[in-house]
């Protein structure tokens, strides 16, 4: 056997184990089985070393982003997870590192009762690719391309976390332990709002996950929905410890530019926003109305109070570690 | 809009359009429809720059093998290809190689029906995963733990060609052009065996595709059915163009432990050999009966006629260009 076939011995067992999936881990296939009434959900995500995560993140961190990311975007779809593939690419077997990295895979997936069910282990630079699938009904999919004029803009948590923690990361920020703690936290453990997600079917008009920063992401669905929107930067959900790390000024700049919060930004017009508070109620999160959708397609409105507000330089987040 | 996002232009109409596609690439995740009649099979691979392809190898071959691993894994359950989604990890871009590679990509996927319906492009060392997904009836999947002992093992085509055409790109090995043209052929653009995985459906008790070597894939099979086979070495599918090229005795080698053929491996029993020879002739492909599974778990006998037959060392593929 060869030495990259003996990493496949760590995922061996699948994680949490689900009766629709019918051959799992150890043939050519998984096979599974989709309810007769659902819809596939499919998504695909890749993180490379160096450029998605510091290189010395930890193992156990790496393997939890890798999910989450990809549950956030079953999630932003309004899809219930079920099951994933990992491809492992690693440039040498480092057994400590894998069983940490396995760790946190399973500490995830066994959360959401989600089953690994292959993938694929192959040397090369430190760098993985999940691809997640999920079920959703017929026509409830949350789309990006479907936001209209007078909908209300949503973010859930809070924005500019991560951001905050990736910069305390390296040295560019510093802060109060209890805050440093809270910021790293967020930027390597980012919670998927898998719940939030389901719960805005047939209630949001548009949903897109917080991946390149909110206002990036925002863009996505304006764009796609020939769209502007006017947003509030007074009513940005800023964490405590954001604020008193960098100060109003640059929490705003954070909440709006940083990325990798996995928050969802989803739109809703007037009539649904009461089912969306009773249907948010049962999920525990809270979301933060921050604007609204208008007719002047590709303008986006930023006001401070009642003033405009002009963004300094974002933080300049680009995937560039 | 970031210079990679860029990159998924080149991917965005996904190729050959599918009905059971609801939504296809553009937004969180795809949405597609399985037949409420058919289950789900799942496969991942990696290709990556240097290990499982030449550096050189052109765009078009590389985005061609991606696929066709992919489907060939789908093809050795029985599984009917439907989707994929594709990861592309470059370290620039290369708008050239983009255009010869959505051209491979597209060749092989069109010509199986199969639409592109997702992905992610990412800065990092050249890399590859698909994940393809296949339509399968409940309780037909081509298992490789289902071999029993007196089940006769057959090959599809030919095998050793792939790694005869490695050898020659590597300059290892020499050849007459017409020779050369087709096992460097076989190597860069191999055909996964779809129409017979669904043919050998309810016919073959077990299937593996060919991608480490003859025999470690049909090992895989006994390890996992725990059987052992008596393999006939002058049995072997062998073409004239490896034939004239290596000679008998290195032919037989590369035969039995060269890899990447994606060939399919199967085993069939006694009184399903007549199903089989009615069903693979709808297919044009050919498969050759070459040995036995027996009941000695974990011996492989090779025969050359009827003397015992040693294999001198194997061609070494282990995947390390």
């Amino acid at each position: 056997m060869k030495e990259f076939d003996l990493i496949g011995r760590y995922f061996a067992d699948g994680g949490h184990q689900r009766k629709d999936v019918i051959i799992g881990i150890g043939d050519d296939c998984a096979v599974t089985s989709v309810p007769s009434n659902q819809q596939l959900a499919i998504t695909t995500d890749t993180l490379v070393s160096g450029v998605h995560f510091l290189r010395d993140s930890p193992a156990r961190s790496v393997a939890y982003k890798a999910v989450a990311v990809n549950l956030s975007d079953l999630a932003a779809m309004g899809a219930e997870p079920a099951w994933i593939s990992l491809s492992l690419s690693m440039s040498e077997v480092d057994e400590a590192w894998l069983e940490e990295f396995v760790k946190g895979l399973y500490e995830l997936t066994r959360y959401y009762s989600v089953q690994l069910i292959g993938g694929d282990t192959v040397r090369g630079p430190l760098a993985m690719t999940i691809t997640a699938q999920g079920f959703i009904p017929p026509d409830v999919a949350l789309k990006r391309s479907t936001a209209k004029p007078g909908d209300w803009i949503y973010v859930t948590g809070t924005t500019g976390d991560a951001g905050a923690g990736l910069a305390l990361l390296k040295g560019e920020l510093s802060a109060k332990e209890n805050d440093e703690a809270y910021l790293v936290k967020r930027h390597l453990y980012p919670t998927p709002r898998v719940a939030v997600g389901t719960a805005l079917r047939r209630i949001a008009s548009s949903c897109i996950d917080v991946s390149d920063g909110l206002l990036a992401d925002l863009n996505h669905i304006l764009a796609l929905s020939s769209c502007g929107a006017t947003v509030h930067v007074d009513r940005l959900p800023v964490s405590s410890a954001l604020f008193s790390t960098v100060g109003a000024q640059d929490a705003y700049r954070y909440a709006l530019t940083a990325g990798d919060d996995y928050e969802l930004i989803f739109t809703v017009n007037e009539e649904q926003r009461g089912n969306l508070e009773t249907s948010l109620a049962s999920t525990g999160v809270k979301a933060t109305c921050i604007g609204q959708v208008t007719g002047h397609k590709g303008k986006v409105d930023l006001k401070l109070y009642d003033d405009p507000y002009v963004l300094s330089d974002k933080v300049g987040y680009e995937h560039e570690f």
